[in-house]
């Protein structure tokens, strides 16, 4: 674990078994990581509950902000009003209370939250969900995996450069290969979507000697032999990522390397907000606050950013406003 | 094994390692089902070796058709010319020479030249590739696996119905239910295409006491619990496939129930027709040739057509003519 501290705001109310699995998981990451402090956002009486199994020197390392309402899994990301636990853990962040947010609520309310309440990267219109995945040759950083279900071209040329970024800072990959995954890798292989993503992606300039190999396959996200960044749109991504968890339980349990990743980075907001799965269980909330305290240790949203910056971006397409606005990400 | 005879032609040039794992696949299919009979469409040279390794009673379950083009994987599926060994397999299904036709060759020359060649059913403007795969409750029927790689709302509802009675016929699940993929169980999760397909297939008459059950996630391909029958574009599946394949290879091997197929039958064409993995091994294909078998066997295509038939079609809707066609499916 890197040193240094970390003040992590938690969404007590996010998630299928909020707050009962929350609570569990911040405890466990309490207790693993001395140097982490957490900012309790959600009713007064659940972070007091959470704060009686620690013992004194661990509570001065806790903060409550009480809120009381929360968003549901089906509620319209809208919902994710001002007074809401995943807003207020976002505000936290905005105003330098906290350094992080983590919530397993509803992805699309806290995409939105955290786009309203951070602001927006320049020249990413729509923020990417960024998994980690173990791999035979890994790991393998994916994405989007939801944070934007119907990106444009231009899009996931943008997301390209994000997933090399966050690859090199997060994850100390040298010189990232960076693939756009398809159904086969022989060039025009795909939907229209990829046949015109796939000349802007190799046209993009990279980070951090990073560069682009093609098109990829579903197999080269668990074996790495091809790319270390697999860019697909958020809607792919997502069913991917569960379809990946639900094979490795099916296999008798997740590789010796780790299992599919129930905690994903937002990148493309001024700030650094982690998602948890919507049925998180303790363990995986607490990889969720450990994987928060990690990118900010490393600094790593305000690195991504810097290398975003120092890019030159390719020139404007015809594709650059095929984006579609869903119901279930960020509408602004 | 059912009973019965089943004459299967055999691509001899299809796959990445053809001839020399069509050949091991087909002596592997031939030793293990007496029933056997294999047409083999491909250069003599290849078949008679072939038909060297075969003793003489053997023998007399093989015939020949020599032609020697192939289709190369990055070839345009229009090259699946008249020549070509995908084309003169189809023919002879066509021509009642053969009962049905195996490939591991590229997938749109072979979607293409089945199209051609037998011509599609009424009411299915895109043909579906269905794989089935273990599950824990299971096996669970995925498609599109890749024929249609951008279909629109209808043609999702119609592949519903589809899949529905492929699971009856072909795997005799009682009452298939029948869930359209998506990144969350709530109703109106996921992108546009989805949004709009759900209320089609909520709404479209499904055969032999098969029910649509909303939404499902990634999970519920390995699970089974919510869904027999998984509903998503070809696009998504065939990634989700290979990923599947790529997970169970990390987590040590496949699970006891089997691992991701690697053979894929195609419905929406009038006769019985098996795609392989492009980058088939032996056993791929003599799973194949057995998949091949088991279909005709059980008049699976022309069972699946009729529950087809019989099942009223939902009115036509706005969404009916969005299909989008692309270089690697069907294009007539």
């Amino acid at each position: 674990m890197e040193p240094g501290t970390a003040r992590i705001a938690v969404d007590l109310l996010g998630g299928d078994d909020a707050p009962a699995v929350v609570v569990d998981g911040a405890l466990w990451a309490m207790r693993a990581d001395p140097d982490l402090h957490l900012l309790l956002v959600g009713p007064a009486e659940v972070a007091d509950g959470l704060i009686g199994a620690l013992d004194p020197v661990q509570r001065t390392r806790v903060t409550v902000r009480p809120v009381r309402a929360a968003v549901g899994m089906a509620d319209h990301p809208v919902a994710a009003r001002a007074d809401s636990t995943v807003r207020a853990a976002v505000t936290a962040v905005r105003d330098g209370i906290a350094d992080a947010v983590v919530s397993a609520g509803a992805t699309g309310a806290t995409v939105t939250a955290a786009a309203l309440g951070l602001g927006r990267w320049p020249h990413v219109r729509r923020p990417a969900l960024v998994a980690t995945l173990p791999a035979v040759v890994g790991p393998v950083v994916l994405l989007d995996v939801g944070g934007s279900l119907e990106p444009g071209p231009a899009t996931l040329a943008r997301h390209a450069v994000l997933g090399a970024a966050y690859a090199a800072v997060a994850h100390a990959v040298a010189e990232p290969r960076v693939g756009l995954l398809s159904v086969g890798t022989e060039g025009g292989k795909g939907d229209r979507l990829r046949r015109t993503a796939a000349p802007l992606l190799a046209a993009a300039p990279l980070p951090d000697g990073a560069r682009y190999v093609g098109l990829v396959e579903g197999y080269d996200i668990a074996s790495g032999a091809r790319a270390d960044v697999v860019v697909t749109d958020g809607f792919t991504g997502n069913v991917l990522l569960k379809a990946i968890e639900g094979a490795y339980a099916l296999a008798g349990g997740p590789p010796a390397s780790g299992g599919a990743p129930r905690a994903a980075a937002l990148l493309g907001v001024a700030g650094t907000v982690v998602v948890c799965h919507g049925a998180a269980r303790a363990d995986d909330v607490a990889s969720g606050i450990a994987l928060a305290a990690h990118l900010w240790r490393r600094r790593a949203t305000d690195t991504v950013s810097t290398l975003l910056d120092r890019a030159p971006q390719a020139p404007a397409k015809p594709g650059d406003h095929a984006d579609r606005t869903t119901d279930t990400e960020v509408s602004l």
